[in-house]
Formats: structure tokens, sequence, C-alpha cells
């Protein structure tokens, strides 16, 4: 198997919303060799830091939690789109031309996997691009920027999507990677009543389903 | 794909090692629909809490962390033995009649299982055993208790296994799973310099490698 860590990592330093200081993950270590035989360590951390599933209740007062999305729901076939000529925004337009099937696992790459530093002018998801997606519907949107859209107020692109029952991975890592056909997974943590989770996300080459 | 989910859920009133009320997650709502008009919050977890994999860094100074384990390394084939019948500690005369090869991915079912209260007398890998698995050794021990070993002075089965490679996932819930070939997937945070990461880990029947 060939597999490309599409997850960022995660560390105080990082990148984060805004670069608001509230969304940094904050590492204690609780034990270490200078005072025990052994190391330990707690992460307290925002959900949507880093690489990170939204559940509906995110946005959707009484939405489904994290840990109802079924972990098969986030792993198959995946397509890596090319959308780095995009200069603002996607749009049904952008999207109309890539043939996306009902059901697929479809994550756009595009300019904001060109740099690491928080962009107030990311790439985001237009509404007619997210009701299109709404319309098929995918299985699974992943996309590049920290979020789906950019300061629209009442956050209709999310919750278009979550009302079509699209799961939405954000703020993947997208640079190393070709745009074409891959196996995606992604591991939300399972917690109890979150409106969303870091996760592990990975592409692989050489994994395919089979017969039970 | 049928997927078991063989994670244990993340919420402040899980059960923890020892029952110690300093291991508990803690979460924190940092915006819900009494203030605003979506929900955000936080989670602090200790990185040994609930199903999670240890990197050698947890037990042996200057070891691996955790972003350093490539994620291909918990992906593949596995095993999960019936060791229910072993009373209080698998010895490796318990593990010999299993055949077990170099590089799998075994996973050890034991009466832990069957209780989700801590159990102080949990069953637990004797020295002998965690030795035969390092002479093969071993890809990948999961277990499902919430450590390989018992207060044992030095942790010598953490040490002996992580010195042969060998990957170290701890409290994995087995209850519902019969012994058997699955194909096994888990996913731990990619936290620069942690010396583990609560994990989600699943397995799977209708998956498999394939040719790149």
């Amino acid at each position: 198997m060939k597999i490309w860590d599409i997850s960022r990592p995660l560390s105080e330093d990082m990148t984060v919303y805004k670069n608001r200081d509230a969304k940094r993950p904050r590492r204690t270590v609780t034990m270490d060799y200078s005072r025990g035989s052994y190391f330990e360590s707690r992460l307290d951390t925002d959900m949507h830091c880093g690489t990170h599933l939204d559940a509906p209740l995110h946005m959707i007062e009484g939405g489904k939690t994290i840990e109802q999305i079924p972990p098969g729901d986030l792993m198959g076939p995946c397509t890596v789109m090319d959308l780095t000529g995009v200069k603002e925004k996607i749009t049904a337009a952008d999207l109309e031309p890539l043939d996306i099937q009902p059901g697929a696992i479809v994550l756009l790459k595009t300019a904001n996997s060109l740099r690491e530093d928080y962009d107030p002018r990311f790439v985001y998801l237009e509404e007619d691009a997210a009701l299109l997606l709404a319309s098929l519907p995918v299985r699974v949107l992943g996309v590049d920027s920290m979020s789906v859209e950019r300061d629209k107020p009442g956050h209709p692109v999310h919750k278009t999507l979550m009302r079509a029952g699209i799961h939405i991975v954000e703020d993947l890592r997208l640079g190393d990677v070709e745009p074409g056909a891959y196996f995606f997974i992604a591991m939300p943590l399972r917690i109890r009543g979150a409106e969303a989770s870091p996760v592990r996300a990975v592409l692989v080459r050489g994994m395919k389903e089979a017969a039970l």
C-alpha cells in the first residue's frame, strides 16, 4: 500500500482559524523523565482545529453528533479534484464539468493547499456549488480550507450540505497530492455529544473493497 | 463493507485507569444555541484515556513520538485471538499454540472485554509473552485492557514490545467481536511531540490490499 497523510499536524504553534489564540491546541505534560520513569501528557483542543469532521450539530440545532456518524461513511474510493485554478470561490460552474456522481467522496484541491499560513481570503465554496453537491448528493466533501464557507451570515453552505447528509471534512492538507483516484479513510474520535472532531485522514493506493 | 467499531466512546463519565478523576476527559462548550447560531466545543483529554496508541516515548526516554509512526503501520489484515479463557495473565504458553506470524497484527480478546467498569485485577500480558511477541516480532499488538501490563516496576512489558518496534494499542472494545480474521485500521491524531494519542479503531470485512 502507498499512503499519503493528508492530516494537518496538531501543535501549539499551528495555524488556526483567523489566527485566534483561543482556538489553539494546548498540551500539558503531566509526567516526564525529569520527575519519573515514564512520559504522559494531555491535549486540550478545539474540535475545529486542524483537519476535522463537522457533525450536523455544529450548525443545526438538534443535529447529529459526531459519534452518530458511522465510520464506514468516511471510507471508500475518492477523487481529488483539481481546482487550483479557481481564484476566489468554487462555484457550480466550476464543478459541473467534473462529472461528480451521487455517493462520491470528493476532495477539492485549491490554491489553499499552496500556503501554510492563515489567509483571510481563502478559497471557499459558493452556495450554488453546495446546492449542486446536495442535489446529488455526494457522501463526503473534503476541502483544504479551515471552513467550507467564508463569513456567510447563517452559514448557508454548511447547512445545505448537512441537510443533504453530506459529511464535511475541513482543512485537509492536499499540497503533496496529485489530483486523481485514491481510497480515502478519515477517522474522527468517538466523542459522545460532540459537534465535530479532529480526524486523521489518509489517501491510500493499493486498497480496495472486496467480497465479504 | 461490514465494520465493527472497536473504539471506546470518550466522555466525562467514562471508565478511566484506576478510576482516577485526573485522567478523565473534560469537554468545554465554547458556543451553543442559547448564545449564538452555532455550536463549538473543546476536548481536554489524557492521551491514554479510552482506546489509544502508545508511542515509544511513553516508556523510553528519547523514544519516537506519535506523529513519527507511519499510519500504514496500523492498517492491514489482523486476527482477533480468543483468550477469554485466560484467568489472570497471558503467558507465552497461552500464545504458543496460536501460530502467530512475524509482521502480524494481533488483537487479544480476554475476559476484560466482558466488563465495562475498571477492574484492578484486569488480565494483563506477562513478560514471557512479551518476549515471544518481540522475538517474531509482530507489527501491532492490541489489547482490551487499559494497560498491557499491571503495576510492573520499570514497565518491562511495554519496553520489550517497544524496543522490538511493536505498536501497542490499548483499551480496545472487543466484547461484540468474534475471534477471527479482519482488516484492522487504527488512526491516532497527528499530534507533534506526543507520547500517545487516542485512536479511532475499526475492524472491517470486505476490504483488502490490492495491486498498486
